[in-house]
Formats: C-alpha cells, sequence, structure tokens
C-alpha cells in the first residue's frame, strides 16, 4: 500500500499519541475516522476538528474501508483488538502501531492477521507528562525519532509506506530496527530511565526538598509522574531487556562510585569528558 | 551589616554564577567591583554592562573600601584566596559565596578570617550547562532556590542580610539549613543526578543510540555536559554524603528491579503512583 491523497486512515484509540496523529493527517486533508471507547473522547476529538468522523464501538464498515489502520492502544489492549476484530479488515490494508515495546507484540499480531493484511510495526518516540486527547497536537513530534520495526515477513513496499508515515508526521529522524534491536535500545533510553526517575522520587522522603532542588533534580524527574497501568505492562513486556540494562547502569554507577570513595580524580574526570563529549549527539535537531 | 543603596558589592570571580549576581546588582544601581583571573573576562563584563569596575589583579584599596563580597570561585581557590588574602578586609564587612559544597569549606573560611569580617555561608540553586561571563544574565535565578547555611558564630543580621541578597537576586525561595543539613541534601539532589546522567552516558556505548530516543533520555542527561575539573573537586569535598546517597538509590533501584524481575505488579504500581504524586510538589514556582 502507498499513501495516496485518497488514502483513508483509522486511528484506534485516541488518547495523546492517537490524537495527535491525527491532528497532523486532518491538517494534510486526509479522511480521518476512529475509534475510542468513550463517547466523550469523540467529541473531543470532534470539536478540536482532530478527526472526520468517530465511533465509541467497533464500525465494521469503517474497517472494511480503511486503507492505513493505526492502532494507538496499550499492547495487551491491541493484541486483544486483532483477536477479536481482525477478520473484519480488508485484504490490502497496511496496519501500523505505537506500541512501545516490540517483539512481544509484533510477531503475534502478524500471526493473527488475515491473508493479504500487512502489519509493519512502528514506534514514534515522543510523549508528554500529560496524557489524552484535550492534550493532543502534531507539535510533539518537531524534532523527535521515529523507528520502523518490520519482520521478514513485511514487504519493502509497506515497510517504505509506514516510514513516509514518519516523515509526514514531522519526526525529524526515521529509522530501522529490528523488533528485538528495538526493544534493547528502549529499555535503555525509555525504560531505564523512567526507573531511575522513579526511584529518585521514592528513594528519599526527606521533607521539604522541593525548596532546596535545582534544575538538575526537576530534570531528571520530569517523567517520574508516570501512567503507572501503562508503564508496568510495558516494562513486564519487556523484562528480561530492561533487567539487562539496569545491571548495566548500576555496573557504572558502581564505577563512578568507586572512583569517588577511592579519590580517583583521574577516573573521575575521565568518565565526565567522556560524557560531555558523548552528550553533544544527543541534542535536539532543530 | 545591611544593605543600603549605597553598599559597595565586590564580586571575586566572574564566572555564570558570579556574572550574573553582577548583572542583578548593577540594575539596582549599586556600585558593583569585580576581580577577575584574565583581563579579557573583565572586558566582557564591562562591555555587557555587568559591573562598575573590574581588575584582573586583586586591588587591595577596592577590598578596602568593599562592604559585601561574593566570593564565585572553586572551593579550593575561595580557600587559597582567603588564607592569602583575608587580612586586607576591612571590619564589618560581609562575606558570601556560592559554593556548592558547605561544610569542608565554610568553617575553615570562618576560621581564617580578622576580627569583625563576618562569613555567611549561601549556595543559589541555579545554573545552565553553558558557562562564563558571556552567558551571564539574572534571568538564571527566576523560579530557583536560595540556600543559606549559617553556623553558631553568625548573627543574626547577618544572616538576614544574605537571605535579603538571595530575594533581590530574584530566587523564589529562601531557605535556611545548617551545612551539614546542606551537603546532604546536595549530595541527593544535585551530586546523585550528576552521576546518574554520567553513567547513562558512559555506561552504553551503542552505536546512533541519539536515532532512537525520545525527551526521556534527553532530560535525564542535560546534565552530563559537565565541568569535569570542578565537579570532580565537588564530589570529593562531600564524599561521604554522596556515597551514602549514591547507596540510598542504588537500594530502591534494586527493589524495583526485584519487583520487575518476580512479575511483582503491585509493588511496582504502588512505587509509580508514589512517584507521581510527589512529583508534583518539585514543579518549578512560576
Amino acid at each position: 500500500m502507498r499513501i495516496k491523497e485518497n488514502t483513508r486512515f483509522l486511528i484506534v484509540g485516541l488518547g495523546l499519541i492517537g490524537g495527535s496523529y491525527a491532528d497532523v493527517l486532518i491538517k494534510k486533508d486526509f479522511h480521518v475516522s476512529a475509534f475510542a471507547r468513550r463517547k466523550e473522547t469523540i467529541d473531543i476529538a470532534l470539536s478540536k476538528g482532530l478527526i472526520s468522523e468517530g465511533y465509541d464501538y467497533v464500525n465494521e464498515d469503517v474497517i472494511k474501508k480503511s486503507d492505513f489502520i493505526i492502532f494507538a492502544l496499550y499492547p495487551h489492549i491491541f493484541i486483544e483488538w486483532i483477536e477479536k476484530y481482525a477478520h473484519l479488515i480488508s485484504p490490502g490494508t497496511l496496519i501500523t502501531d505505537v506500541t512501545g515495546v516490540k517483539s512481544s507484540v509484533v510477531y503475534r499480531v502478524q500471526s493473527m492477521l488475515p491473508q493479504g493484511v500487512e502489519f509493519v510495526a512502528s514506534h514514534p518516540m515522543a510523549g508528554r507528562e500529560v496524557s489524552g486527547v484535550e492534550n493532543a497536537s502534531g507539535d510533539i513530534f518537531k524534532g523527535a525519532n521515529f523507528v520502523v520495526t518490520p519482520t521478514p515477513d513485511n514487504t519493502e513496499e509497506s515497510v517504505e509506506t509506514v516510514k513516509m508515515l514518519g516523515w509526514m508526521l514531522g519526526f525529524a529522524r526515521v529509522s530501522v530496527l529490528t523488533p528485538e534491536e528495538h526493544d534493547d535500545m528502549i529499555g535503555f533510553l525509555s525504560q531505564l530511565t523512567h526507573c531511575i526517575a522513579v526511584c529518585l522520587m521514592t528513594g528519599n522522603e526527606k521533607p521539604n526538598l522541593e525548596r532546596y532542588t535545582g534544575d538538575s533534580f526537576r530534570d531528571l524527574t520530569r517523567i517520574a509522574r508516570i501512567n503507572d497501568v501503562m508503564w508496568s505492562e510495558l516494562f513486564l513486556l519487556n523484562k528480561e531487556k530492561l533487567l539487562s540494562n539496569i545491571d548495566v547502569f548500576m555496573a557504572e554507577l558502581q564505577k563512578l562510585r568507586t572512583a569517588v570513595k577511592d579519590d580517583d580524580v583521574d577516573t573521575m574526570r575521565k568518565m565526565m569528558r567522556m560524557s560531555s563529549d558523548r552528550r553533544i549527539l544527543f541534542d535536539k535537531k532543530k
């Protein structure tokens, strides 16, 4: 499937990310249908002009007519949806998702799809510390990264189409990884960082710390305001990679701790210089 | 000493922080003298209108005439300066500093001062990932915290004057802690967070991670661009408190790791909810 001007999109799940996809696509004059669990969500999306039409139930007719379906659901709800409704999807339809873990989801979903329906998984590396369609905006993708995680079952054409979706949405960089590479990467860059932020917040209950803090602690804990239902699910779906990344980090922190304990200024400074040099790579693209 | 309109300030050390103090004070029409090591620094400060006069040497006459001296130097340079030149300071002069560690500095400096010269230590909890007088601006104090760390040797009047300096500089909150409380607090909020940022940067050298990262990793590593000379000094001057705070954090991360390993969703979610609730306290005051 290639995106053309009459391509009909269906977004299943209208949270922050689903709503933000809708925001970009509708502004490019595509037909954007959406399913959400609650009528209120649909009403907000319609009043914000994010969608062409919306339903608080699974509308079979809309599924049949859709060319490109984007699932913006929690992983287990996505899998349940596919189990129940995949047979309604027309041959030739392309599917992608926004799920934050891949190898535990991608192969399973691919195995349940009817003949002629293709799923190319992807992960928009964007988010905010607020949620819900009321906060949706295509602006959250500016300067951000988009990762496509195809499997050997995918066709080159469909992989290219999902990459094109990433560019269209406004992402600064579009990359391709295997599901396994993605999960290791995300275990480090995203899941470990959320673990650290939570532990900084829960590990020290001294009163009034907020009266003394500087920006460094605020930076490291912005993501400590965390959706406990979603993230505990994501952690368990990527357990082995997350555990090994926690171990790598703890070993490194132990190394720095030993340097401090032993007055080993050389090691401390070497680590700090390496850190400073390497951090430059991660500046957001303008 | 109380601040009046004819109070003469001397700032020793014109880096980012010293220059930013100067920026605020000169805009309030105070007379602001400054010492810096390099002539170029003085020239930049003069051309930016940050100071009334500046010297790249220790001008005895300026020291004698100053009512309020602010030391914005690395800890060991501050101590060396006091050893060499404290005898030049006139009785009745008030001194403060900006040093990031306190108990290893405050008592030592107080013990070296001539009769009638008082040192009330303080710590502006503000900074940027850039340095130098060329980046100085009083704006960096907006919404930030200022901590005064008096000892039993200080007079109530002088402590009040240094608190007033914090308010005048534009800090959102001014607090008082003992030097020991300060060092424990800073070991957690500032030094531990810098250790974490460095270890995130140095612990995983996989290539191209910057292509896949989201904002969470960027947030947690903004401070990974770190001045290795200054921070290795600060770490060693606060060694015991830093080590114990690293240990507290590692134990908490180990607790979360165990919850992930054991599929213990209850503990994970409980930690995440506690984290989310507690993080609200740390939002920056507008």
